[in-house]
């Protein structure tokens, strides 16, 4: 079966993706889609994914599954990204849920606002809504990982990389994690992985 | 076991929680927390949950579970409301995320401050803004109503609950309906399924 990703490289969202399939040694092909151009907003695209995001993920007979996360644990059910035990899967839902609600809304929001549309000034005070609520989000995470390796069951899973994709690269929305000592050494844990790969390669 | 149920009761995602409860007919006991008084943000209830929000669901051995749809695929693991097959599993989840991220956060949010704050004037630009998205993903799930009585696999699942939560009550947020004809058959079927409660039901 070939699989192909539907795919704008700096999105982290989408780089969870690559990093699971990479990990995991499924091959793949990737398909460009630049967001900023609209290539997800296009009639075609739109025929794949009807809210027009990425990542999508189509089968070799024409399915497609959209949202990074459902992804993720598509891929990974059955494998040792994702617990085979029923309450700590539903703690790696959690952590996907809380990263999709409480985290990448305002840290990789940030990231597209400065890094990628470039930091346009009409964009300041939303900029500083989205700085506090972001390191809210940090503050949870830095506190549940106090005193454990990773975010479930003290072993590396997909609530560990959908959480990696953004908070690796929050600086670039300028966020400082130089008060997040646990973050940061998490961050060391999740990239000497086995097969890890950086945000920005195919 | 006995579980509890720490739950706001006009709130939407504590509502699916109580209607999964309901419908699978398994007994629990809901602790009240009325979030505008700030009562999930106390120290006792940020052990159960760091984040600050409702529905957390103990278990008689002190563990806790937050966010709303992880609770739910928790509950209805190898149950009749979450398919068996993988890849529909995986589409109910693309739903799941689809609702925190492109619906919640618009239509949710809009009747919050509309119906349960009172409809403050300060909030006129958010509300426009919440209105746009929010009305785009109702667009999303006309679309793909059009042709099917339920999200996902023509079968009542956590999909249909989780997006019927606050759809159902989109009114009490100003957003108007009576454009969107299969999400009117789809509400009525939702309603209609065994054991139905109302969202202020106990």
């Amino acid at each position: 079966m070939v699989l192909k990703l539907y795919d704008f490289l700096p999105s982290g969202n989408d780089y969870k993706v690559r990093l699971v399939l990479t990990q995991l040694e499924i091959p793949f092909e990737r398909v460009n889609i630049d967001i900023t151009k609209g290539e997800s907003r296009t009639p075609e695209f739109l025929q794949k994914n009807p809210n027009g995001r990425v990542p999508v993920l189509e089968f070799e007979d024409g399915r497609c599954l959209p949202e990074s996360n459902a992804i993720m644990f598509y891929l990974t059910e059955e494998t040792e990204l994702l617990p085979s035990d029923r309450f700590r899967r539903a703690q790696v839902l959690q952590w996907l849920f809380f990263e999709q609600y409480s985290h990448e809304p305002y840290i990789a929001t940030s990231r597209y606002i400065v890094s990628i549309l470039g930091n346009p000034p009409e964009y300041e005070a939303v900029l500083a809504e989205k700085k506090e609520k972001g390191y809210a989000a940090l503050n949870v995470m830095e506190h549940h990982l106090s005193d454990r390796p990773f975010f479930v069951g003290d072993r590396y899973t997909i609530a560990d990389i959908s959480l990696y994709a953004y908070t690796h690269v929050a600086h670039e929305g300028d966020f400082d994690l130089s008060n997040f000592p646990s973050i940061q050494a998490w961050l060391q844990r999740v990239q000497s992985q086995p097969r890890h790969i950086p945000i920005t390669q195919r």
